[in-house]
């Protein structure tokens, strides 16, 4: 059958069997690069266009998923495509009301978009477990290590586990130079404390698997003359143990806490956007990447993700796999990045070779 | 004579004599209440035809200034109206070229708002001193001493020095999920430090006068999954003593350096972008609003300026004194801001009563 998901497909002799499917987002964050995500949907279309023109026939149908909204920019919560088609009611109508900061929800986003097909509800995107086969992402490592050790394929064996955090702060504000120190409480600097607390206890964790970041920080009413009255923060922290992970976010809520008790600030909001398992890759896609590199000569390593993709949320529905390939200095999120046309075309050889072996199967 | 400056104007019997001036601002910054500055601008209009409605006819001509862009919040420097009245070729060279957020230099935003008398430069606006022979400014307190002493009228002596710095970090962003904790060099947590250490290095003073602030903090690219690249920090420090503030100025600098370089961020840009001495309001100004409050039999007490305004740059130029009034709280620079209608119509009439004694000196 053909999926409801697929944008771009090659049917099989046995349609009825579940597909085998593969794909990568098309969206991106403010100022970054042109190959996180982009490299993994025109190498799919580009893989299965190759097959085509072999004159493969698969048994499984091939398709291509295009997924959008894979960054969490607008509505501040990642992999809202992927997110969706693994979904449930509840995740499904918690997402519907979420706003961006138009005030516009996602719903109507969505419609405007031509994504919606009830005006009830979402819903009808959720995927059935089991709708494929197996789905495979190709994608740049977004990290140095394949680069610095000259290895053309990386065979991703797992994702790690992501949760991210929105933090608000308010206090009384005021003018920079009426309301002397000990009058103050200053929402912008329980910001900054909190910012670096979130640096303290990922290291604390002892493991260079545990990484926490504080990407964004906004202080109202933001004039260089005027104490900030509110400030906003947003948190990401991942690790490849999610009770470590777990304990990373319990750390940072206790910091918010004693933060704003220290600094007489309110805790205006401690909201966990996203909390999710680590995802493992599937045994028989992992064989089929190994005897597709063995086939093309190309040397490889076994990976873990420490980036998590649409492929993290296709896990909950299908059997899942990732080609990482090198990418310059392991930039990404930034225009500096950059794949080669050489990895770019070792990458899309791998896949193609993958899904010819997976569609048969 | 009627000077260039004046908006509006009561001519005196004798219009050869400086003139006798009082004003404040129009503009505000984002968010902000309905009283600073604006109070001192209607309250000017309104002492005058006060004088006008009584008949009295003064012998210096009475005359009221409007200054625009006293809030730093376009070109990021403050008091450009009553900066520029007072200033210097050299200073009207510097603030031309100056940009925006759009990239929109000063001298084009000033030439579309019809400031601009000559294409060349701006400096035809430059007051000679001793234009006025005095100057004088409403203006609510923006702090809680009046209204929490139940007092009137504040007649301020003095004006704190404040200075105002631009600091910007770089470092190499990335991937918030891929590049691990000790490869990284964060700009955003170089501007946590930095906010956090601009508080420290003012406690460190011992002094009450002393205050120093973080409005701004802005993250590059500002995407919750993206360490920050790049980070725009602004920082405003006063105090009543010149050597303590310069003091502070100095730590701060030294913080920024040992910051980077503990980080391994870029200290891009470290600007002072003014550093101001304070003002001494004038003696017979002082006497003259003694005697206005003692005529009106108002409680009233003598108090320093911690807030700067454009009287600090008109005292370099003329002979300065300003009139406080109590406002809610000491509220100010957020939209909670308010002074009653009699507090305002006290200092209304402690103006009209001082211009008068002043046109007749």
């Amino acid at each position: 059958m053909d999926n409801k998901a697929a944008y771009y497909s090659l049917t099989g002799s046995d349609p009825e069997l579940g597909a085998v499917a593969t794909g990568s987002h098309i969206d991106a964050i403010p100022y970054s690069g042109k190959y996180d995500g982009v490299v993994g949907v025109l190498g799919a279309l580009e893989a299965i266009n190759v097959l085509k023109r072999s004159g493969f026939q698969p048994k499984r149908s091939l398709e291509v998923i295009l997924f959008t909204s894979e960054e969490p920019t607008r509505f501040g919560i990642s992999c809202l495509g992927s997110r969706l088609l693994a979904g449930s009611e509840a995740l499904v109508n918690g997402i519907k009301e979420s706003v961006d900061d138009q005030n516009t929800s996602f719903f109507d986003a969505a419609k405007s978009a031509g994504y919606v097909v009830s005006e009830e509800n979402l819903s009808t995107v959720i995927l059935e477990k089991g709708s494929y086969f197996s789905f495979l992402e190709l994608h740049i490592e977004q990290g140095p290590l394949l680069e610095e050790e000259g290895v053309s394929i990386g065979i991703v064996t797992a994702i790690a586990a992501p949760a991210s955090i929105k933090v608000e702060f308010e206090g009384n504000g005021g003018h920079a130079g009426a309301v002397l120190m000990p009058e103050r409480n200053d929402a912008g600097l329980a910001a900054a404390e909190l910012a670096l607390a979130v640096e303290k206890h990922v290291l604390e964790t002892g493991s260079m698997d545990s990484v926490g970041t504080v990407g964004i920080i906004v202080l109202h009413p933001g004039a260089i003359n005027s104490i900030p009255s509110k400030s906003h923060i947003e948190i990401d922290t991942r690790d490849i143990d999610e009770k470590r992970r777990d304990g990373i976010v319990e750390k940072i809520h206790q910091s918010s806490i004693d933060i704003a008790k220290r600094r007489g600030v309110k805790l205006s909001e401690f909201r966990i956007v996203n909390q999710d398992p680590p995802a493992k890759c599937d045994h028989l896609i992992i064989n089929a990447l190994e005897v597709a590199v063995r086939q093309l000569n190309l040397s490889h390593k076994m990976m873990i993700s420490r980036a998590y993709h649409d492929s993290l949320f296709m896990a909950r529905v299908s059997p899942m796999g990732m080609i990482f390939i090198p990418c310059y200095k392991g930039y990404s999120h930034k225009p500096e990045e950059y794949a080669s046309i050489e990895d770019i075309a070792n990458g899309v050889n791998v896949l193609a070779l993958t899904l010819a072996q997976l569609s048969l199967e």
